[in-house]
């Protein structure tokens, strides 16, 4: 099994004899099943998976690695490897009464998964193009007085219609004023002639999210909004422009940052520039001021700078990118 | 604000000066704001909301209690309590260097919340009484060679429509031998003459969840299966006669167990009898065989007996119920 190898070579740089693997998006990424509960054991030679009653009999019949029941006792090793970012610490009480040293390890999946595989690549591109279906419809769907609400559930119907599992985050949709908060949910506002419209939406399609921010002005829009878009607009292809194998992750941070700032508004860019998107919406890497290490080819990440001003609006533009070999590949593939 | 009165008032109990709550599930309960990340400490006198740029403003703007930027430093106490359930051991590490004795509590605020408030019994309503029309217009649907995908579908749109937030948790639609499994999630099976349906369905309205399970004969059932129906309701109703404040938690469990038991099915009733059921689709209190505590009047549970025959089929049957003054109300509120 192909992912489970994947681990088991990272085993003596992370300096362990095995790892513990709880997280269910993990267990998915590395079994193929949906498990609410359950615990992976991965060691060098061998793979155990721990369930319970509810699953035993259904992994028991189709998994090729060991499947026991859940019971903690059977754990040894002399340096037992677990995800800090995910063992609550209860559960890391209940870790220390297994024989052996714990070391904790931050999201050691996720250096893993930040590197995507073809087929998921597909998955990926697959679910960008049911999201950018997905913001087609809802730009159909602009009429004064609509409210972001209703505009927010037709998605979501659309999309299930469609084939996807789910929505990947309620539907951000912001008219005029409501977009200066970059997590605003979509509410009763009413659209009006001369309204900024912010949407920022993903679904799921095979597991993997889809992840997009547009931004349209419905009839004449605010000077100043007008303004920052094109700023905006810039910052982004200041970014994708060294997006590409060996690029510093900060630099790709800085490059949308410092075109933002040297248009002076610095301070109205809150967030980071971007994260990975997978089998979860937000994973590695993260794409921040000071985000360690270099993009990878078969990265796929996103690139979404913004400017929000209190009262007024504000802009993001999101794409989802996947590092190719020699830049990107914009999986979004929809004009701004 | 009353809630945040309510966690004051068991500060000493707990023996800390103050409660640091992360969980967003509580921080939603506390402050009735949805926030992927925030931090409120409450101490015996104050309460301070600590959120990022995403949050600031609107928090800010809206909420009585004071908020601030993100900046753990500020924390200060003799006794710090926070929650070992949901804190992982990476941000334990992190809350290590704060002043003070770190004091791990498991799930306080669960201890609050599992009594719930008459205005949370009326949203729970409203979201079981939408749950019972969903299961309504789910056997609508059942005919020859539907999929049990397609009804899981079907249901989500049906939910949305009507005004239902999102599902609770993907609907368990399974047929014929599919029941067996307690988690089966709906594929490609279609229906056929004869086939039990184990249909497991929850919906989320206001942010309250609703949760049921029924089976239904599709055709002449097995009659094992028919047997076993009738053992599951019967315990079903076991535990519903001692359902009022005061019972212990173990000893409702053991009502529907040692029924089944007594037919000669105890091993195949896989599962705990229950859970407590309102922000979250799974809190307190866990209704298991070694459950501690007694019914107290508002919480708010599932009874859910099941026996799964491998290869056969599985029933379990589902109510969620108020505990009230005297008994019980049975929010599912449907024939069996």
């Amino acid at each position: 099994m192909d992912r489970i190898e994947k681990v088991q070579n990272c085993l003596k740089t992370w300096e362990v004899d095995l790892l513990i693997v709880d997280n269910p998006t993990d267990l998915f990424y590395l079994i193929g099943k949906e498990l609410s509960l359950g615990r992976l054991v991965i060691a060098q030679s061998n793979a155990i998976l721990y369930v319970d009653g509810r699953y035993y009999e259904a992994c028991k019949e189709s998994l090729e690695i060991g499947v026991e029941e859940l019971a903690e006792a059977a754990i040894e090793g002399e340096r037992i490897g677990f995800d800090a970012n995910f063992t609550t610490f209860a559960n890391y009480e209940k870790l220390t009464k297994l024989k052996g040293e714990l070391v904790p390890l931050s999201n050691p999946l996720l250096t893993i998964r930040e590197v995507k595989e073809p087929g998921e690549i597909e998955f990926l591109r697959a679910a960008a193009a049911l999201g950018s279906k997905g913001y087609d419809f809802v730009v159909s769907l602009l009429s004064e007085g609509v409210t972001e609400e209703e505009l927010a559930i037709e998605l979501e119907l659309f999309w299930r219609k469609a084939g996807g599992e789910r929505v990947a985050f309620a539907p951000h949709v912001a008219f005029g004023e409501n977009s200066a908060y970059p997590h605003h949910h979509a509410g009763k506002r009413p659209l009006k002639q001369g309204d900024l419209v912010l949407i920022d939406i993903g679904v799921v399609l095979n597991h993997y999210n889809s992840d997009m921010t547009r931004v349209v002005f419905f009839g004449e829009p605010d000077p100043e909004l007008q303004k920052i878009f094109h700023i905006v607009h810039q910052a982004q292809l200041k970014a994708l422009e060294i997006c590409k194998p060996g690029t510093l992750i900060a630099d790709l941070d800085q490059a949308a940052r410092s075109h933002i700032a040297s248009k002076g508004y610095g301070e109205f860019f809150l967030h980071s520039l971007g994260h990975g998107v997978g089998l979860d919406i937000h994973e590695a890497p993260g794409i921040r001021k000071n985000g360690e290490g270099i993009l990878k080819e078969g990265m796929v990440i996103t690139i979404e700078p913004g400017i929000y001003l209190s009262g007024t609006g504000g802009v993001r533009l999101e794409d989802t990118v996947v590092v190719t070999s020699n830049g990107f590949e914009n999986l979004t593939n929809r004009p701004i």
